[in-house]
């Protein structure tokens, strides 16, 4: 039973480091989740329990993965850039993909029952079977790559946010059939959806969730520290006098539903993505 | 905000597919099981409640993904075999890798508490934070390469298990200190490990539970319908005389501890794993 | 200076292992040589001093790499089949890839003028400029594969060889315009074409050049040593009497137009493909 | 013969684009040419005729392959550089690979004759093998990387030759064995190594041959273009009058032997190299 006969199989195993000095961007996305929302009744369009599910699984990958700088999170999608100087396991994409993939998925699976709660019963609505994500991770050279990934699924959003909520406006509120709330809109631009949502319904597009509208958008920002620093008086006197270390910065992981597709974001000097090398290191 | 402006990004991805008419193997490592399983009080060496933790949710996977045909697990690993003409998402890697990684990590998440049952209290074990798993994707061009990965994984078991029924057994039973064991076992080969905790403990090894010896080994196997197909005359005279097709051959996935070093698994007209393109259909 | 400073940039190459246990093929194709063989003025359809000349450069090949088993050449494409225990740079692709695609270049360059001789004056044919190949390199799981690929290039040679012959014979000896001849053929089928040749041209297709209709298939042959080894009573008897060593064999690499598609070639034992580990040593 | 049934052979090929918005390098390196320039006398430790051959074979890439930007040889290699925005064969490394190492080696081999010149008689000297090249391509995410990178060859030249020049001045001038040569400069830094040739041999070091100590650096350069564009007044005056386009600028590969560590050739305005997406279009 030597083992050693056998070990020459590891050699065909393949996982070749992502190209240095690139961001490195992880997706991951509900497989089925037209069934899985279905069967769990998710509120239409948006159920914004489920969401803040979803960011809790996206703080929680930020949290574990000290690498990553900036996450996007919109209907059963999260969007994850590691900083361009990640070393993570030698940058191997296998083992990234997996284990951030795993990571999200878990958190979803155990945090289910603290958000998912029915409204009316105050009760956890019960899981029906195990959700699955698939993810890919993908490489980006430029800052202005990165910035681009970020609008594409923020302009994603916006998108299919404004046609679901005409749609079920002029289902729900428009006592339509699906069929006509569908053609109703067909080919129709942003700006007649905007209109369409004043003028019939009374509703300004602005004023929805803004969870709804832009997604959510999660970084690191420094926190006070609660306690100050022990001052020198305050340290025995006895003992050798001491320098003072500078309260070490503390971040924490913020959920916000940001613009990312203008520049302020992006322009803004303490903004979470840095292209220099060796920069944002947070 | 027109979302065509950024779409370029999305040929920034690469996922070129594996190589055909070879076998995919997935295999799956719970990350940092060493902190996890102490911070759980996992029994030692084994804990047979979180490897049937683990063998639900190998088999769960094996009834997800159809083209599963095998697949081993022990300790914190599993592995799983696909059929050489396996197409799932055309053998794109991310996309499988991913789905598989992801939904084993759920089912084990979503079903800790039905296996990690505090013995005394018959109570559930709490689990303290979200476990993580790794994976990996590797093609396997023959058969001798698949069975040799198999044995790797079966030997590395074996080896292991009886480093470490040893091992707790001089210190459980033999009241020996961690270091005094190692260095006792230090150097011993399987056949004084064997006759170690024979003559000095009155245990033969072969006699310990199969699933810590060998592993868990998971394939499909026909099960009988459980109902008898209809008889002819059952059939409603008026109607046209209907020919009557076999029943159905219905499969499910078993539980095993066999050994798959050996050549009787392999040689079995019905083994699970066949080399024949267009066999392994299961 | 310090070159150190920069050597980072070194881990920015990649160029991970092929698959092994697999055969590795390379196909080389001639860059443009639509318009090279034109400027050339190559005998249509076949100019039979050119396809010697790229069996040169083929033959150079087999003879520089080792663990190259069989080759198959046709129009201006070569292919190469490297035994599935090649190790050649440890099977990088790159490496292989680009040294093979060199060396059939500048074999093909260098030996132009021994095979490019006007037939009327006798002459070497000047070279207009430096010809171009591009490559690729392919792994192959199984023996199947590897002779399904070597069919499908043979096959590809008769249909387009076939068909040219066709349409020249009809533009030549049948006075037809490229247009006239070009609507003759279309739509017609093996068969036709060949009794097309043989009722109005009076020509068997079976008796055309095989190196035209087969393309040309190169692997290596035993060849006799031409000396005998040296007999015991011509050794020096003053000296040790010594062990004579079978004469060692002697391989050389044949030029042939077989048929590659059939059972013969491969069903011989002394098939120069050999699927087993460790076989097709040569 | 039906082609058709092998067909499916082709997708087993694999060639993923290139990360698109890099730069792409091909670096081309002799293959065993310690004993090709052995076997061929060059001249030592630099032969000009052959540096000049390479540079013909760089040059013509140069010409070849538009996307080009840049080029750098030295030695028995040669390093190309490709915009950031270059799509050749939709950036398949493979086919970039293979094209670009194929024309470097036939262009090498066809020219030989030209360069390879003995000095007495005048006489082209025959070249006794094929010489063959090996390749490999790479991205580089930002111009620092490909700065980087360059800077990286250029030291490497620099260095060898120092040690080169020194080591054959003190065999040559200095009447060494090649053994006592390499023991008096083992340990030496370059400071020391330029002093011992001014001092022993009165060779000052930046006077010795710019190509030998800075390797050759090809770009792109704007050239006059030769004819006066017409005017007006030349044209016929019955026709129709016309605008006049300016002058297309032509561009023509130059062979210089300038530095690239330094900032000068960055920081120039007209530096062939540029980041900017859709910039370095020549
Ligand atoms: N009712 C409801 N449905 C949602 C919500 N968020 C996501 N969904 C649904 C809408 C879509 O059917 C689905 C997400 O679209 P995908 O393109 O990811 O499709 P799906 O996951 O079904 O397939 P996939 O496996 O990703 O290809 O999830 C929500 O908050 N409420
Ligand atoms: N007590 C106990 N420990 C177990 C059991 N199964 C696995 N483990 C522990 C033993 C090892 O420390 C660990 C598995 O070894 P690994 O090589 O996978 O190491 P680990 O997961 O810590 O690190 P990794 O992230 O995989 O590199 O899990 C069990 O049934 N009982
Ligand atoms: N007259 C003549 N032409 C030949 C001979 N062998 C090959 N050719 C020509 C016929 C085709 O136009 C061309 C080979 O076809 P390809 O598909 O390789 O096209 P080409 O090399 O032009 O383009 P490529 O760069 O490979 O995509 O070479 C020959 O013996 N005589
Ligand atoms: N005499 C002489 N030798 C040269 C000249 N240029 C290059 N060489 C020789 C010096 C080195 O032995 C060799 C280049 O070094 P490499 O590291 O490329 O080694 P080589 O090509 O032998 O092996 P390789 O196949 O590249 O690993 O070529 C030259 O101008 N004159
Ligand atoms: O999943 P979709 O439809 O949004 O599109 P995609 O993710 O690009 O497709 P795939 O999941 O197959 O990569
Ligand atoms: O995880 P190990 O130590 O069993 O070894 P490995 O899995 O081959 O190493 P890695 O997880 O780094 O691929
Ligand atoms: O070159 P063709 O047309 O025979 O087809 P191909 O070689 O498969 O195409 P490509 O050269 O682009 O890989
Ligand atoms: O060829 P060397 O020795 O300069 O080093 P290398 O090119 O990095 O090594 P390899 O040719 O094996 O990639
Ligand atoms: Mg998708
Ligand atoms: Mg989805
Ligand atoms: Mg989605
Ligand atoms: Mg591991
Ligand atoms: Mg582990
Ligand atoms: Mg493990
Ligand atoms: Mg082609
Ligand atoms: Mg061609
Ligand atoms: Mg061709
Ligand atoms: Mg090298
Ligand atoms: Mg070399
Ligand atoms: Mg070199």
């Amino acid at each position: 039973m030597a083992k050693s006969r056998y070990e020459y199989v590891k050699h065909f195993e393949s996982d070749p480091p992502l190209l240095p000095n690139t961001f490195l961007m992880v997706r991951i996305d509900g497989r089925a989740f037209t069934k899985f929302t279905a069967a769990h009744k998710f509120q239409k369009p948006n159920d914004a329990r489920a969401l803040r599910l979803m960011n809790d699984a996206g703080t929680a990958c930020m949290n574990e993965f000290q690498d990553m700088v900036l996450a996007f999170g919109q209907s059963d999608e999260y969007s994850f850039v590691f900083k361009k100087t990640c070393n993570l396991w030698a940058r191997r994409p296998s083992k990234i993909l997996s284990a951030v993939v795993s990571y999200f998925s878990t958190v979803y699976a155990m945090q289910w029952s603290k958000y998912m709660v029915d409204e009316e019963t105050g009760k956890p609505q019960e899981i029906l079977y195990p959700p699955q994500f698939d993810g890919r991770i993908v490489c980006y050279p430029s800052l202005k790559n990165i910035r681009d990934y970020m609008s594409w699924r923020q302009a994603d959003c916006h998108i299919n946010n404004l046609f679901n909520t005409c749609f079920w406006t002029l289902v729900n509120l428009g006592k339509m059939t699906n069929k006509d709330a569908e053609k109703e809109l067909s080919g129709t631009v942003s700006k007649e959806k905007n209109e369409l949502l004043f003028s019939r319904f009374n509703i300004n597009y602005n004023n929805e969730n803004p969870m709804f509208r832009k997604g959510s958008v999660l970084f690191r920002q420094i926190v006070q520290p609660k306690e100050k620093p022990k001052q020198p008086e305050q340290i025995d006197s006895e003992k050798q006098p001491q320098k003072i270390s500078p309260p070490r910065q503390r971040y924490a992981v913020v959920t916000t539903h940001i613009d990312v597709i203008g520049d302020e974001f992006w322009n803004n000097p303490e903004c979470p993505v840095q292209d220099s090398d060796g920069a944002g290191k947070r």
